[in-house]
């Protein structure tokens, strides 16, 4: 019963108005099962490269018990390349160029002795691909969907159906908005919920995140920042730290989803401290565990 | 040992996608007092109408307590007006017109018996007049202050006098950033809080207030409001409710100034929910009461 994370797995240009980095280690899978290693295991990772991948990314990625049986990597091919750049307020970002390379044909096979009984992160990739990882799997136990406004634009009907089977769709403040049709988000929360998913959770950057489920709703506060140096996996590290939590202690009850919200907020807190992955490789319990209780100082009175 | 509010009173036409009102109450202090009422008194108006003031509205004022000594009736003049128009989203206000008519020459005379010992809330007027109150007063005890992007822009040098005399400041998130010239929020309030206010709060709207002072960041959540009928003075409201509420029990710990913010939120979010004044005219304390425990099971995590 491990943790299975499907998604991309690339090489980043970014630049923000910080700094700059070319050839970093990116992709949605990276980000989610890093933060995800800091709480639980096994976590398997299913996606493809080619063989410009560095080993040193190979490596980093087993040092945090991840495992890589379901990592493809193609021979005289390139791994997915992604370009980008954040201006002043890194809130827009600019995309540069998407060079899918291998990822363009990436057809995700889960690991036999992965299938049974597993939790399962899509990550942002498109709803036929998410459902065809559902349709691998044997009793998933819990099910975290992520998506983004190209899928919600141009495979809504797949998208719908992918809804229809997940537990947790996690996604942004405006993407919630396209999706629902509905500028409010609360309202855009209940047209989302109606679409399938038995929970909800609209990410808000520096505004923080909401959780709806079980007719509740909790409104988790953001990590005061005062540098944000790269924006980029913010996202995902949510994802993973949220799932991760969820996946050591096997409690759905909403008081242990919103501590579980924290926790994703925590690891995206400390993702965009970094460039690329560096806020994620080397982190320790005590400092995740220490940032969980800044976020409860940061938003409870009595 | 009153509450002195100091600021303007007119009478607004507001259209929103929802309905239309014409002739209505409004104006600053109009719904700082209201807001305030609920919590405290005396609460003392400082301000001038013109002689088409409607006497219901006088009388609803003083049904709340509302002590007018301070109100100035111009003769054959007319009182101040404002017509604004917001948009689908809400979160736009297209400002219509503004006839300043008597407010032209607000000159605030702080009645005798009010000037010693005071709280006072300085609402969205000229920093030179402002100033010219904080003149007029005997040992103040408590002065919160309101501005916005006219004066940020029009008046910076005197706004500058008046934010080393406040103990608060109360502006939005686009004010922050004007006044700092920082994007980040988090480094704005430095740069804010360095120009003299003890304490300061930036309001988010739909995401929420933080409270920043004594070294320390409180967040507070937003009500998740599916309908705002007239987002008019909700930041009034917030102001009136978060005073009147410090003026109560004059506790002015961060504990309780956190509190304070929540029944600021609390009152922000019953105004929005009518049309002009009307949602802050006939609230009950258990209804304030129960949407501070809303609040508080919308951000509680342990």
């Amino acid at each position: 019963m491990g943790l299975i994370v499907v998604g991309s797995i690339g090489l980043d240009d970014i630049e923000t108005p910080f700094d700059k980095v070319e050839n970093a280690l990116g992709g949605s899978t990276t980000y989610i099962a890093l933060a995800a290693s800091y709480f639980t295991g096994p976590i398997s990772v299913v996606g493809v490269v080619g063989d410009d991948f560095d080993n040193k990314h190979i490596k980093m990625l087993e040092e945090h018990n991840i495992d890589l049986e379901g990592l493809k990597i193609v021979e005289s091919a390139k791994t997915f390349r992604y370009g980008c750049r954040y201006h002043y307020d890194l809130n827009a970002r600019e995309s540069l160029y998407t060079h899918l390379n291998v990822f363009e044909k990436f057809d995700p096979v889960i690991p036999q002795k992965s299938k049974k009984n597993s939790f399962v992160i899509l990550g942002n990739i498109a709803p036929a691909l998410q459902m065809n990882v559902l349709d691998q799997l044997d009793n998933a136990k819990f099910t975290v969907c992520d998506t983004m406004n190209f899928w919600i634009n141009g495979a809504f009907d797949e998208l719908m159906k992918v809804l229809k089977r997940v537990n947790v769709l996690v996604i942004n403040d405006s993407e919630a908005r396209l999706l629902s049709k509905e500028p409010n988000l609360i309202k855009a929360a209940k047209i989302i919920s109606d679409m399938g998913p038995q929970y909800l959770i609209i990410k808000k950057g520096e505004h923080g995140a909401l959780l709806f489920g079980d007719n509740t709703i909790f409104s988790a506060p953001a990590y005061p920042m005062e540098n944000i140096f790269d924006p980029t996996g913010a996202g995902d590290a949510f994802a993973g730290g949220f799932t991760g939590y969820l996946h050591k202690n096997r409690d759905f009850s909403f008081d242990n989803l919103k501590r579980a919200v924290i926790y994703g907020s925590v690891m995206a807190s400390f993702c965009v401290e970094k460039f690329s992955t560096k806020g994620l490789e080397n982190l320790s319990f005590l400092e995740i565990h220490n940032r969980f209780i800044e976020f409860r100082n940061l938003s409870s009175f009595s």
